[in-house]
């Protein structure tokens, strides 16, 4: 066995050849012109060629953070208004046939209209648990071995498609949902495919900074090492989506794109009193992949009722790996809780706001009037707490007492509701009975400054409707703030200082988490401090909104939704973390010569 | 309340305003120069001016991928020789007292040197659990807030100083782990510098894409809203590391220097037998930070012995969020199941070998014997399982029957092991007795080809030493072939076809996983069916492997070591996930307009 005797000068190949390795000869030995591990389609790579441009573009506005948008706000820049009041119309009471998966059985869904308080009557095809399975299991077998740059040109695709439904998508939203209509549009149209597109601009940064292929090369003195390294992102395996009643669109399309693009199937479980509008989504999905020769089960519908929910043994089966939910702490709890599972979790939370001073009481009682109103206080990032401090609240010129701030929100809230223009469009409706239930409920605690009442609809009569139940609190400490109150309602909480607020909020988002907070001061020294303090805790919070703009809105390409770091979510849309915790990157290594 | 009731023209500013924020009047506010919320230091920015330039160039040769080295392996490139072996001999026997953290009590240490079998006797300072997990928590409070920039900086200078001790590190890894000097002094050295690098290059790209503050405009149409963004990232809280005896620093150092990166301070728990080399880099840590004005605790040492162990203590202990962690599958396993962890976790594969076909069937077999040798197959990656098909092996000119491929490997590895400069230099030394008791106990299983016997070693006549066990199974399924055998073995598996030998490997990835494997072959078909079916188990594959390079190698800034997706790992050596998941972005938004 030759063995080095000579002391072999300097390692130059690692401890590996020390002693050893050199003096075993390299041969130049079968070279291939690479592993072709991919599906690859011409027709796929002409779809990639046409949106790349626009996905770094939108990757570049997602690490800028300044304003930007792929798709206008504005319900007229999309020329299908009627189209999609009529497709909408002839969609009631009707199965949903547009879906290119097969069903054992039609479905008739749990859809109400929260405006007309009538059954949609639409019917979704379904299967057994077992079929979706095996179906998004053989669509794995395809799906990850399109390259990604074709999976994304697809998805993109999608997302364009889908702009042409955003007025169908709209009614849909609104008719299941309870949203206002202009809510409806932007909410489920185009800020919802914003954020689609941003997760397939993390995911394009994410692919795009590996090699798929690398010589690498290294002089061993003797020989001349040769490796052919492949790199190859696999997902993590199959995911399910769990789909909210008061988002269906927007809080699924990160996800789902996100989870497609890594190349894992999605069976999107919906709300079963929410099924329409994410639907039609998923059609326009199938009809791409089907049209570009892929097997449309990349994605599919498992609708469930409320009776029959089917979401446990979809989650608890050993293929379903990666789980998308938005919805309450106890299920998502139970989801973290399954071993084997990785998790991108929306839970409850309790979202405060914290008066310190202001410049303008009045500009800031009607931004948090709003703020509390919008969509009946049924957003997640809805406002719920308001911390104001029993020795007053200090101005420029004055200090308003507790009472005048109490009193000023009050007024604020009272005009928003009482206009009757401004409620219906603002207010939209209850989604369902049990969130108007659970506020009425609440009139029975101690300290209701206004029970909650019905406001009447101009355009729908028979709209579940509800305005704000105001409830002033003796002692921060009280059970009531310390669980999320889902729907219109608003809790005023005394604190000896506005130095306490801060301590009740920081304890709040340990305990409870919050999806936003609010925090009112005009003192430096009071807005950093509090800043470091809640960034510990995860908290993203917002200072003197005021104008037109609101905390409730998180902007894809600029706001992050949720840190993943509190209690109310374990993810964010969009960071890093959204997109890489779904895939592996497998490396294969082919050595040309040694 | 004024509300809009000419239409107001195409909504500008999101749902939130379609009807009633553009009456709300904006104004200019309060506007900060910025909030300062860190702690920022003149000197502790010329460290990041200093390197910044380097970590660049780390960063692109991450992306890049072709051979790239921070540090040279040649340990003539350190002048540092001669001072580390006599710093080596002058801690022998002596307290440690380089750290700077007080102790409770000086706690002599486990270790003994696989050489001399002879105890070190060097004594750590060791205080309670409460204690470290206090300063632990004290020192969050302030390296959570100097700037990722200055942290980085910090971190570079200190892997610098650390090249100044790669001699000494490399004398105290040998007589820790047994590794032979070459390997101790590039494994310990410059490959585990090279890993601390990168792990700093890949949060570099992580902490730069997103701007630490930015300014957020649009026009509302009636006002212009200014928002100021910042986004802080934040760690998740306190990192525990828990150190290997086998590689305590090239093991340690991703995790240690990725959890330091995002702000998290680390308590590492080396392995009690393992102490010596990684405090050497700890006491650099410490002696940087105390320097820049900084609590030298945001690292600690918390040593431990065999006898009263304290990991659990640590990992339990709910202020502890990200857990390191290189080790055994059962005690992996129990750290998976704490709840509220975040786990980066190396544990237990069967490493495989399939011989399919070959070009040379002599230099494959001199490749194989040599990474099965390589400090007495001690290494995550070294290879146990080697299939071979009962129909024999293809070359282009012959096939080589089942038994003429086994003895062409049985001989290889005799050549090596028998060698006089070979053996030491190659093999070194068992890192303790049970290793040696395991492998032994072998000799009772059918099959065996070779019992293991000691070598000489030439310089120390007490190494503890031992040669392979080669067991022939007689089918692949045998309990032998799906558990590590960790130390000097291999095991040939007859299997029916090339085809099988593929599914066995399949299986084992799926219920065992591996941290390598290699296939040899000269068929495209086969190569490209093989990368496919194992690249959808997560298994990074070798392809004919031989001269100078080897399979137990993964080099930084090219290899991901493990792939995280086979249950031999959670973690990868470094992608993206590695450093994303220690921290989250919060978001801070100050309204300057509305």
């Amino acid at each position: 066995m030759p063995v080095a005797d000579d002391g072999a000068g300097p390692c130059q190949a690692g401890f590996a050849c020390a002693v050893w390795a050199p003096r075993l000869q390299s041969q130049l030995w079968c070279i291939f012109a690479g592993m072709n591990l991919y599906h690859t389609d011409p027709r796929r790579a002409a779809l990639w060629q046409k949106h790349e441009g626009r996905l770094q573009e939108a990757l570049a506005a997602w690490q800028r953070r300044t304003y930007w948008a792929a798709y206008s706000e504005d319900p007229k820049a999309y020329p299908h208004a009627e189209e999609g009041l009529s497709d909408f119309r002839a969609q009631l009471r009707h199965p949903f046939d547009r879906l290119r998966q097969e069903g054992d059985e039609w479905l008739i869904a749990d859809e109400v209209s929260p405006y007309t308080q009538e059954p949609l009557g639409i019917a979704y095809p379904k299967t057994t648990v077992a079929e979706y399975i095996r179906r998004a299991q053989e669509a794995l077998g395809v799906w990850r071995w399109v390259p990604w740059t074709e999976r994304l040109g697809l998805l993109f695709e999608s997302v364009e498609r889908m702009a042409a439904r955003f007025h169908e998508i709209a009614h849909a939203t609104m008719h299941t949902t309870g949203q206002a209509w202009m809510m409806a549009f932007q909410a489920s149209g185009p800020h919802a495919a914003d954020r689609a597109v941003e997760a397939l601009a993390v995911a394009y940064q994410e692919f795009s900074h590996i090699p798929a292929e690398v010589d690498w090369m290294r002089d061993m003195g003797r020989s001349q090492a040769h490796v052919r390294k492949y790199f190859t992102p696999q997902p993590e395996g199959l995911s399910l989506h769990i789909g909210v009643s008061t988002f269906p669109v927007w809080n699924t399309l990160p996800g789902l794109y996100a989870s497609l693009a890594v190349g894992s199937p999605v069976i999107l479980k919906p709300h079963p009193r929410a099924i329409y509008p994410i639907a039609i989504v998923l059609a326009i999905l199938q009809e791409v992949f089907e049209e570009y020769g892929l097997p449309p089960t990349i994605v599919q519908l498992a609708p469930d009722t409320v009776e029959k929910p089917i979401t446990k043994a979809l989650a608890e089966h050993p293929l379903i790996r990666l789980i998308d939910y938005t919805g309450s702490t106890a299920f998502g709890e139970y989801l973290e809780s399954l071993p084997g599972k990785i998790t991108f979790l929306e839970k409850a939370g309790v979202n405060p706001i914290l008066i310190e001073s202001v410049e303008d009481l009045e500009a800031v009682a009607k931004n948090i009037a709003f703020s509390a109103s919008l969509y009946s206080g049924q957003m997640c990032t809805a406002p719920q707490n308001v911390y104001i401090p029993r020795e007053g609240v200090r101005t420029k010129d004055r200090v308003f007492a507790y009472d005048e701030v109490r009193s000023a929100l009050e007024k604020a809230i009272q005009d928003l509701v009482s206009h009757p223009k401004a409620a219906p469009a603002i207010l939209g409706a209850l989604q369902n009975e049990a969130v108007g239930e659970r506020i009425e409920a609440l009139t029975q605690a101690p300290g209701v400054r206004k029970p909650p009442t019905p406001y009447t609809h101009p355009e729908y009569q028979q709209a579940r409707t509800l305005t704000h139940v105001l409830i002033e609190l003796s002692a921060p400490h009280e059970n009531l703030a310390r669980e999320e109150h889902f729907g219109p309602r608003l809790l005023f909480i005394p604190v000896a200082s506005a130095k306490e607020g801060l301590q009740e909020i920081y304890q709040l988002a340990k305990e409870k988490g919050m999806l936003s907070c609010a925090i009112y001061t005009i003192d430096e020294n009071f807005k950093q401090a509090s800043a470091r303090l809640l960034a510990e805790a995860a908290v993203p919070v917002s200072y003197n909104y005021r104008g037109s703009v609101f905390i409730n809105q998180n902007a894809a390409f600029s706001d992050f939704h949720g840190t993943g770091g509190n209690p109310a979510s374990n993810a964010s849309f969009t960071d890093t973390a959204f997109i890489v915790k779904r895939f592996r990157w497998i490396e294969l290594r082919d050595c040309i010569s040694g």
